[in-house]
């Protein structure tokens, strides 16, 4: 919202304009009723017949008037106090009450123009509802309005803060339901205050709903003594309004105080830090709303109560097709909005109802902020040359691939220093990962005090460090969907905690891409590092290649995965992620000093073929097939594989090898499971039809099986990776413990490659001999082998 | 402990007990910089040379003179005040610390004999450390006295309130740092204390940490404003204590005070709600304890501050190896901790050390509760036959398998009523997962107000509801750990969000497994439900059969995944899953009606199996290989393959069918991969080398192909399965947007069956006409076609 004060509250509000809200309320409980039980007779010009309702019976009531009313009174303070307003609906099983929403208000209409507003509309949104080949019952990316599904509850509140980021004009309520605030990313999601700049960042303004119940139980915070939930609240910085009850009138009243009160505190604390240079962090208000489950529904069904419990949660009515009684108390429950009033005779709402509605672009389910596609700008992506690194011979010269795509980062991050449109996010990993030359360019945000000690804090910081992958998640998410830009830097192993947070955003973006409406926005960038091959310190609990293949079983239209060899490789897949729209990137690449091979050239040229054979490598002349091809992904598999084609050299110099790098792993698939997939002729091409293949992968290496099963040479195909040995070692005893190392891969060769007769059983005892060897030495001197800490590319 | 009030706090301590307190605690710290740091010297015997430190220098140093603070205080009120206590290290890294403790306890040695209390033993420690071949950095399966690893942060305080349910007498002390406590499992922890029933649980009792940073950042607890911090833990339902400062002997001063407030404070609530009948929730104690990050270490390093700031964190002089100031400055450290006073000349710790140290398993090294299995009963579970269904004819009568599940663990319930060793826990769903009738044997856990309303509340239940996966996870782990039993059922989309917590537990049971001393524990079993294929309202938010993918990916000796296809075959997996061992059963079921298939002998015997040909269902005639495999796996895909079945013999009789149901996915893996694996041979024999194989599975149909390509017959395996195509829609519109339906199945075989003729051709087209009625049906109705509702098994 503008710092500027904009209108004064009114003293208080009128009866006309609570008896406004209140239509308007009452329209949107008959919409979201209409929606869970009928298909036919939408204005109920008919009595209720059991042909007017649905075969099967599916949504949720419970939540849905108090989604209403939050709706209803944030349109009167958008309409009425000049609020540009975003709202992040947590209970996203609530689907009827922010269709029913932003089909009052038209929105609904215009991004879906056959369902109209009107009679005939009406009866569509009601059938469509939860019905094969409709609409979701949740809060979900056919919604207009809407960049949070909340369908797997938790992280409302994450994504009202990343929308919040960088948009000082913006407010983003949130409604989080008293079960949600169960979870824990919800539960650490409080603390976002402590990173929310009130200069540069929007408002939040939580709206925490306590009908009292979960699916089946009441929930904790709902039944906290009172003292007890307002410290805890204000222990999470925050200034509670309390609005509560269950007559509408009085409720209505209070919300309109505590939704003035909080405009008017969010204005006058915005305004302090923006004018006044108060920098403190202050305490933002938020509203705590108690009314029933179920408010206005069933009182009691069969004898038993409903509204105000447990049983509200769903379908309250549950046999309305089979029970007159039921269908009776159905059609009396729908009467009692009075819909006479608030609709005409030709379906649509009457001015009483769309008093309170904001206009155009203002109206929550038509702004561009839920369709961030409509904002995002290209992100300003420097030349690579200015960061690549110089390769002479390859694997010879050592660089950390993080530390050098932390230069390029760096001046994305200066590039966009007026913008404000690009965050980087981890849990307080930015420099272990050795991206700190971010801090050239931006600081670490944060609203706590500064110590003299710290270093690179600063308010208006645009790299986000917590200790909590499920906050940088929610954060970045939250930020992309509203236009912007990010990467989120993680420890590999660590990346399984948001597996199911990432699960929902790809769902997200692959029903997007289906829906003309929604703009492409940027992709959501992992760069794991810190991978399972150099967990040197922290050992087995720091060891899980196992994202990739998580990431890998979901909808490839949306995932991408590289695993750069090295500095060139990772800028320049990093570049082209960072330009990309509407994918889940990750880029798996190590932040330890590890060869060079790829000039940015080469880089580049591999990088967009995904695959390939490195020429340089191998000891092919082109006259024939190799007798072996030694494959790679990663980069440490990289290096071990390189080390092997050094060892063959030297000692089986007669022996074709192939090296073959893949950069793009899903260049493995056959193109009909995966865009990038290679045609089969190219796959012959690079791996040949029936050569023996030796794979060393970076992760878990049936996945190469899983990706590659339907190609001609599957048969030949041996893959060596990670076999959940892990522990507390040496880099290259974590190869040797794993049989991805050197000397492993030399003997794979010699036992796969037929007809090598007795000169390679020597050399295959002397591979054997250096392994027996390590395991001693490493013993004893903590170390690795010299010719293993001493070796470089000698081909 | 026991609820008896035992013996009076002293009026305060004297200063022989406070110096024997900061004796024993300079030992630990002088042990803990020891295992970072040398390789030989350990007692200093000489002046340190470049050649007794460690080549590689690793480990956590920040954290850890605040446990050995912590450890040093338990083991007085231990001692003195007969406490019987169990603690969760929440900051794991620390692993130095606890190692030192356990050590000069004498613990170390009787678990581990070769590193004995004395020099030599000392120099092991310190040599093992963070070395191949010796221990991990962190506290971790191999640390006597640790049921959690932390070397993932967040879990600590769910594992203190899972070991503290029906332990009435322990009581869990929690170390949790400020860096844990800013995740979302941790921050949702706190409110475990609604679910600890003071007189049949025993105590919990947090210590905050705030030593300010975490690995580069300062904390957000330890920045806040102290009223607000006040605030937050009172919120959180606790009575905090404080004690803080960087002066040794004031901190325990304060220390020793707080200890003893909290054991009174305990003892006085847990008194009260075991004789005074006074069931509220108390607000039980807990400690704060601020002190500095790396405290007694380095105080600067090169003219930068080191201790009281995030440079601590890990080794705080990183260059002892080459720097000779470093060298010195670590010799100085050392010896600021006195070991001369602290050891005598053959190493031992003295009697001033000792004086705190409780008795043998009193000791928190060497408690029983940290060695679950040596606490662990078998499991009463009455015979499967009074809960299993009957089965006439199968395929034409329905049960809700899961709620047939439930009959049996009513039981278990039951008749460990006075035990109190088995629990079941759940976000939310018991009763949606058709599990309700627990309730007969007992509640659901709550300490808050209970309303006239509520159903099945009560202070002492042993189900565990809460809309989290997480504490589900933490309080399970800590409840099997500490030597019970249990089931976790949750929907099967939302297991993915402890995907990462199962890691670290599969982890801990892997390194477990190969320690002798560490006595096997009753498996964590996972009841995965409201699955993939009936999620009707929930709709594509809900949808993800992956679990089983990420837990495959995990070691063989470990894990164990089961798809029981219907009620009987389910009772049979859970009673093998409920006797198990160190495992981690994954169990899929669904929870709507479903067809039974198997009596109980015939689902014993299934299951025993694992995958088995139905004879029942196929139409071979024994005198040849069939025509055609029909395999399936799961309960939907049970029923699409036997109606395909059904489909075939009705249409084309003359092929011979075989239909194999595998109830065990790990039996498709070759033997020396996992130890479910078939042999070959058997493999062979029911999938036959040769016949095409239409494989409907219930998850990611590649799953099947990354199990089975090492199969003679896998060039002709074709798998179904979900391809990420979810909605809300009806159940078999589900199959037919993923093609596992019935009908496409039979188109399968025909497209892969040889030389069928004209006919099929024809039966081809039929099936393909049902599928386009079945669209065009469902828009209209909002039902599945008539014929796939009314089926039954024909054969």
């Amino acid at each position: 919202m503008s710092n500027a004060p904009g209108p004064a509250a009114p003293s208080g509000p009128s009866d006309e304009e609570i008896a406004a809200l209140d239509a308007h309320w009452r329209a949107a409980n008959y919409l979201a009723v209409g929606q869970i039980y009928l298909m036919d007779n939408p204005l109920l010009t008919r009595p209720l017949a059991r042909e007017d309702i649905k075969p099967r019976l599916l949504g949720h009531w419970g939540t849905s008037p108090g989604l209403n009313l939050v709706y209803t009174h944030l349109n009167r303070v958008i309409r009425s106090r000049g609020v540009q307003g975003l709202c992040v609906w947590g209970p996203g099983h609530g689907g009827p009450a922010v269709l029913a929403n932003s089909w009052l208000e038209g929105s609904y209409s215009e991004t879906y123009p056959d369902v109209g507003r009107d009679a005939e509309g009406m009866g569509l949104l009601f059938k469509q509802f939860s019905f094969p080949g409709g609409v979701p019952s949740h809060v979900a990316p056919e919604t207009p309005g809407s960049i949070h599904e909340g369908g797997e509850l938790g992280y409302a509140l994450t994504h009202a803060y990343g929308a919040a980021l960088d948009h000082p004009e913006l407010l983003v309520a949130c409604v989080i339901g008293d079960g949600e605030a169960e979870t824990g990313p919800l539960a650490a999601s409080w603390h976002s205050n402590k990173f929310l700049d009130p200069v540069h960042d929007g408002a939040v303004l939580p709206v925490l709903h306590l009908n009292g119940y979960k699916i089946a139980n009441p929930t904790v915070l709902a039944r906290l003594p009172e003292t007890e939930l307002d410290a805890l609240l204000r222990g999470y910085g925050h200034d509670p309004l309390y609005v509560g009850g269950d007559d509408p009138i009085g409720v209505h009243r209070a919300m309109v105080a505590a939704m003035d009160r909080a405009v008017d505190r969010i204005r006058e604390l915005q305004a302090a830090a923006r004018t006044g240079g108060d920098t403190g962090r202050p305490h933002w208000p938020m509203i705590v709303l108690r009314t029933p489950k179920g408010w206005t529904g069933p009182l009691e069904v069969d004898g038993v109560p409903v509204e105000g419990t447990w049983r509200a949660h769903q379908v309250p009515l549950p046999g309305v097709r089979d029970n007159e009684d039921h269908l009776r108390q159905l059609e009396e429950w729908m009467r009692s909005y009075r819909p006479e009033e608030l609709f005409d005779a030709s379906g649509r709402p009457g001015p009483q109802v769309l008093s309170c509605v904001p206009e155009g672009d203002a109206r929550l389910g038509s702004t561009p902020y839920a369709n961030g596609g409509l904002l995002l700008r290209d992100l300003p992506i420097p030349p690579l040359d200015d960061h690549a690194v110089e390769v002479g011979k390859p694997g010879t010269v050592l660089h950390e691939p993080t530390r050098v795509l932390g230069g390029l980062l760096e001046a994305v991050m200066a590039a966009t220093a007026e913008r404000r449109d690009f965050r980087v996010v981890g849990p307080d990993e930015t420099a272990s990962n050795r991206l700190d030359a971010l801090y050239g360019a931006t600081a670490k945000a944060w609203q706590e005090r500064i110590l003299p000690t710290d270093e690179h804090l600063a308010r208006d910081g645009r790299v986000m460090e917590v200790l909590s992958e499920h906050l940088c998640q929610g954060w970045l998410e939250g930020y992309l969907l509203t236009g912007r830009h990010g990467l989120f830097s993680c420890y590999e192993a660590f990346a399984h905690i948001v597996d199911s947070m990432v699960n929902q955003h790809i769902k997200w973006l692959r029903t997007s891409r289906r829906l003309v409406w929604r703009r492409p926005i940027a992709s959501l960038n992992y760069l794991l590092t810190s991978h399972v091959w150099r967990q040197d310190h922290n050992g087995f609990s720091h060891q899980d290649p196992g994202f990739v293949d998580h990431i890998l079983n979901k909808s490839p239209e949306v995932v991408r995965v590289y695993l750069p060899p090295d500095a060139n490789t990772l800028l320049s897949v990093a570049d082209h992620a960072l330009r990309s729209r509407d994918y889940v990137n990750v880029i798996v690449a190590g932040k330890q000093p590890s060869f060079d091979w790829l000039t940015l050239d080469q880089a580049r040229a591999h990088c967009a073929r995904g695959a390939g054979v490195w020429e340089w490598a191998g000891t092919e002349d082109g006259s024939r097939e190799p007798d072996v091809v030694l494959a790679c992904a990663g980069d440490v598999p990289t290096l071990e594989t390189l080390a092997a084609a050094d060892l063959l050299r030297r000692h089986l110099p007669e022996l074709a090898v192939r090296v073959v790098n893949v950069v793009d792993v899903a260049r493995l698939l056959p193109r009909e499971e995966h865009p990038h997939g290679m045609p089969d002729s190219e796959y012959d091409a690079v791996f040949t039809r029936n050569t023996p293949v030796i794979f060393a992968y970076h992760g878990y290496p049936w996945l190469i099986h899983r990706l590659a099963y339907r190609r001609a040479g599957h048969a030949q195909l041996h893959v060596r990776g990670y076999k959940e040995e892990g522990t507390t070692t040496t880099p290259f005893d974590m190869v040797v413990r794993n049989d991805l190392d050197r000397y492993r891969l030399v003997m794979d060769v010699i036992d796969r490659v037929p007809g090598l007769g007795v000169r390679a059983v020597a050399v295959r005892q002397a591979m054997a001999d250096v392994r027996t060897r390590h395991h001693a030495w490493i013993r004893e001197h903590g170390t690795d082998l010299p010719e293993v800490a001493d070796w470089t590319w000698s081909g």
